[in-house]
């Protein structure tokens, strides 16, 4: 299941444009922020920055990447973005994690927001693992946290904007630190697109945690059709519904990254994000695909709902058919007229009996002959 | 719900193209112009002017906002649009409250149209507040109005046409008279922008509200599937595609006004334009969001409805099938032949009772197998 | 109900291309050919002309509009067509009448076709409206009678041609007859547009008529679910389908000739090309907006009638299940068995009575905890 | 019906491109040549030629047309095709009727395959028209006959080649002879467009023949709905979608001739090529609407059908509840308890005759007022 | 049935940009390469070469053909690319099996990855052909197995990887060794064609198989319509939509080839690739052809259940409420009562069933003016 809300704006009509207003779920740490300073020969990684500090940083010559946890603050993201010289606009969208996906370039730099998914970390619980908390646990398998990333790509520098700690970046602070791959002898465009790079990985990951949602389903609306298991499969729907709506602008904006000639992004670069493109669309593939299975399971679910239908008023016709008439012989021979010969007749109620068997076997027949039964 | 209504033209069939005739719905109220001129020094604003004090008024060095509430007033509405040279063609336009959303340039002005939505207010009803006027006020939570606005930029004045006093500009003109924001430091396009944001800000607003709407039927369809809630999801689908196509040729007319190169827009603006063009894909994807819930409803309505006649079945399926052959035994034993030696057999009786206790558990095991019961 | 038929195309196999031949319904008048000449000082309209006569008339100083009723008549159109030096592909366009909405550029003139809507007047019965006259123009009244219309735009030359006598340019006639609005002023572009726009104005009027259509189709469905309101509703869909492929095309047509270079068209002219293209795609919405609602309508016969038939097994289920039980237990103790203690006993009537009154009120609690009743 | 069959490519697996081997129906006759050469003056029209005179045949310095009755014979067409320089992808795809319509444009060469519909001819029957085989005629009537038919267009030498003999170009080939029509005095590309013509008429005949076969089905689905009717239905459905499949290609082949540079079209034939273009796009439209019609009549069955169901459920319904309590009365008295006082009673027997009377109004009532009856 | 998996990604994550790691199932086989020299005059063909003598290999003034079976092996599938200057991200591509097909340019080569379709060989089973093993290989036939190709195209060599031994290429290699057609005298990029070309014929081979597959499902809907079957057409839809998936993007593909200005592509192979556009194409309506009957299967299913249903409905309803009123009244002439004087009459038991058989007859003429029997 996918965590998330629509958050309400209503505080925020009638204000200036580019007021940068917090909308969001907000996170009860305090802001933290990091630098992480690197060039081919080595890395420092400063964190516990105080905001007067980080703005007294002197440019560097080498690629800086600040990462800062915490978007509701929005005096901290102000100072910060006007140390760089960023457009208030930009700062509202930062602040406000209601952003659809999208690249804009600015003078000097590219603003790139998308969003982050990632499996969502359980808190440890004190008394241990209890038969309740692993139910719970297996629940919380699927719930998925979307978090809004805002990037800055400048020209030697790459600012991250997030709500809460915790992100998919570990593998790339870890290739800055030990200067694995080539990352380090590249300049801040290439920071930026592994950071894409990264968040789009994770989509893969999640795809496939839901396929494994879908499963069950599929043999659930063939063996057990129940209305529970269309509100399922509606919430499966929605949840890929989402995921579309979000990668679709993402695609737009790789794809803007890619093929447009921006200043800020380099021809090697470019090659990455070509290829990063078509990450992009493969996912929007399986999601296509997950989709289809999901609108599959739908029309089975209907059909097993009209069989099931069918088998029951099979049933019902065929107890109702056969019986029927016999009770009616059977009545006919219950009435109390004085003058009924038969009723005085030795063979008769074997007689009777007989009709009746043939009637049945008839109407067998009659039932086999349709493939009833 | 939205309150909207069909226009007929029949009566304007025949004119001469450009000829103004009002269509649409009629304030009751006198026109009332109110004209705000301000430069970032300062902003005065003047109600209660007559037309011709409105016509003889001096062209501004700085920015002058001319409102005009009650486009039902053909004449008014034509003297202002000579007095700046507006062509009839726009005239006709403004008059004619059953518009598509556009943008139309014209040599030195711009010619913007699109829908208002509004909260509706409540007439103060005198009683207080009854118990019945409570709920008629929950019912008139959901009205929402819809009004037409057009705004005419010219090179230093904004004219904005509508039809019925109170609009949703009140923080623009706060903002005007206190100079908050750098509003009064900027042109008529930034003016005419911020208009466009105030109104497409509202949509979210109301998107808020419906979405309230489709809650309760989300459970009614799972509790309780009956046709009023079908009328119910048509009702709100049928809000959702008039706003879909309201807001479909207000996302191009912003498109256009963000991209093409008129001289009427300053680069500077257009950087907001572009920012109210995300707004609107956003307010566009929120709505397609809707409409899948709302689609989504109406296909867990139709499987809750064939599940709940499923159940039907099966009771009446298990009844049947127990007492119809139960009855038919009974039947037998019913008939008044002379020689039917079982009935005088001492056990019968309780013999015959047995059988049909056999029977009935037999089927009862066989709808238990079928997962029936 | 839109009347039209499809028209076969078979006696034409074989022609040579540009080989004019009538096709569809055909006149039974004989054609009539009128002359309009004017300019901004006057205009003179002459009917009753003779072919020889038109073709001798000297091309115009002014502006002359030529309308040719009846174009089942190949040899009128052929001479006439001939005359101003017309491309025999055209006259063969002209005289059959089941072409598709279109504009063509020709060295000299513009040829466009489209479909003219008009609300068919009714012959008058001789003996007075009786009851059944008047049921008949009810019906009637709905009966739309759609026509083509060619025009072609000379440079100081437009004609027109139409099968049937009586059209929409009534207005446009009395406007250039009494110099009202600026039509006299204009060039024979703007009287082509005004014709347009006369005709397009008629499709406002149309769906208009059509909306009153739907309405009582929309009670209908929810009310009293009939395979005949299926088969209006599918007319009514037809309807709008066939105005929807008849606007379509028109809507391109008013595209091209707003927005190409066509050197038959002013700028001035352009102009109000551009608003009546916004008109056609205003209809367009509003075509959608009813084709929304009838298939809406759809789907509320659909779930209407599974409520139905829900309901209709809800009360064959209730009075089943309450009295084949209770009719077993009649059964049990009608029969004829010697040894049936309970018959003797005294009060054992009451008490299977009373176990009857028990069993069906425990029935009753069951359906209500089921919410059947 | 339309007639078709989907043609193995297998054995074709593996061979070098531009290999030609036949795949499609073959032809039992002997190939069959034809010459037509012609110019404004007169024509010339030989058959029975032997391939080697073909192949000896002076180039015109008119145009001449030849047409090959059996590609199957891939020897001909080869020797044909190498006479005049034509690529081997081209003599490959002449021979393979299971092509897609298009066009390739070729140094010196336009290459056109499209399908020929025909209505096929049916043998005469030695015995007479008997019942039977008039039966047989009417469904024959239906079937058409779906052939590939390739052109190239040289500068003054078009070549057809088609499998059978028969085709729909007759009325060209008697153009030709008598010189009706300005066809003589054209060149080659006009000579092609006329072949196209010929082809894309015979579209009209066959959807008029079709929308024969839709009315009696749409009669069908609401009286006597019928698993056949669907199959029909489904039939119908599909040669409508073949033909869709035929027509669009052929619409992009005409577009393309008419509107793309080609040296090859002359200015004065791509004016009837623009012709023809709307004729494809009308044909389009009319299957487009028989498409809708089909689709139409398949809502009507299905709601027939539930309609039906209906009132099914409703007779069950009336007779079951109006007789189920009826003859639980019935049982009750029919109990052979001894101390059952009412059964002496005098007026007991009329009395429960009159209960049971008002128990059967009311059930009358009850139906009445929810319309059943 | 297509034999795919969905493979994880998960062991990727974190890794940088461009390290090859394989993704996808694994041969369990060594590497094999096989070298392919030729030019118009003969062909070498050396298999089992070590790397180290592949690596050390002179650049040829021929054509070369390397073929690599085994892409899990990521050492030698880098030293190869490593030897020719291949791209660090396309090596990533190669490995990872689980590639959209596309057509990527780098500075000196071309790089296209598509999918190859082959039917699976069944490995020998030992004890000969036994009943089961044929029942086993029945439904082996429609076993596909989908397999990835990468195709490198350099100047003069072209490089295919795949992971499993035996592909579609062995009519290429026959053509190459005994020089028939002219793919000798050609270049790399003709060799390049013809691997896309035999691989693209496979899939026509494929959708027959699949035909075969619809028929038999086809009267299996109308016959016995059960919910197997839906699960059937769903695995089929799902085929097909894979098919689909994989088809849309080699068709963009290979007109990308065909039309773009690559100088690794010559004028004229650049005119086979059109022909090959043309067959992809072909191919994706034939599989539209095909997914169209699947879904028309579907509705067929949907129509028959109902159907069967309404006749299941249709006999209870003649024999319940034929049997019903003649029960009734028979219970009626089973009272008790003590006052019932037709009991005594003599004609009243005949006269009883005389009516009993008018009811009888009575409802039969109702149920045929229904049409019901």
């Amino acid at each position: 299941m996918i965590k998330r809300k629509l958050f309400t704006r209503a505080h925020k009509t009638g204000l200036a444009p580019g007021t940068p207003v917090h909308i969001g779920e907000k996170n009860e740490e305090p802001v933290a922020v990091s630098v992480m300073e690197y060039d081919a020969d080595g890395s420092s990684f400063r964190t516990e920055l105080s905001l007067d500090e980080l703005i007294a940083l002197p440019l560097p010559s080498a690629v800086t990447w600040i990462n800062v946890d915490g978007v509701h603050d929005v005096s901290t993201v102000t100072r910060i973005c006007e140390r760089f010289g960023i457009h208030s606009l930009v700062q509202e969208d930062i602040v406000n994690t209601d952003q659809r996906p999208k690249v804009d370039e600015y003078d000097g730099y590219l603003f790139v927001v998308l969003k982050m998914l990632r499996r969502q970390e359980m808190p440890p619980t004190p008394e241990g693992p209890t038969a309740n908390s692993q139910r719970q646990a297996a629940v919380d398998q699927h719930l998925i946290e979307v978090e809004q990333v805002s990037l800055l790509i400048l020209d030697r520098v790459v600012i991250s904007f997030q709500e809460f700690a915790g992100d998919v970046f570990d593998p790339i602070r870890s290739r800055l630190r030990n200067g694995k791959g080539s990352i380090r002898r590249r300049g801040a465009d290439y920071l930026g697109y592994c950071l894409l790079d990264a968040i789009v990985d994770q989509y893969y990951i999640l795809l496939e945690q839901i396929e494994t949602r879908i499963e069950p389903i599929e043999e659930v609306v063939v063996l057990d059709p129940s209305p529970e298991v269309v509100v399922q499969i509606q919430a499966l729907k929605r949840d890929l519904l989402y995921l579309r709506r979000s990668l679709w602008p993402t695609r737009e904006m790789v794809y803007r990254l890619s093929r447009e000639e921006s200043s800020m992004i380099g021809a090697d670069t470019r090659l990455f994000l070509r290829d990063l493109y078509d990450h992009v669309i493969h996912v929007l593939e399986i999601l296509e695909g997950l989709q289809e299975l999901a609108s599959g399971s739908m029309d089975i679910y209907l059909s097993s709902i009209s069989n099931r239908m069918n088998s029951i008023m099979k049933v019902l016709t065929i107890i109702s058919t056969i019986f029927i008439p016999l009770t009616f012989v059977a009545g006919i021979y219950g009435m109390n007229f004085v003058h009924m010969p038969e009723l005085g007749w030795p063979w008769a109620y074997p007689a009777t009996l007989g009709v009746m068997a043939l009637t049945a076997a008839g109407m067998l027949r009659f039932f086999r002959s349709k493939r009833w039964i």
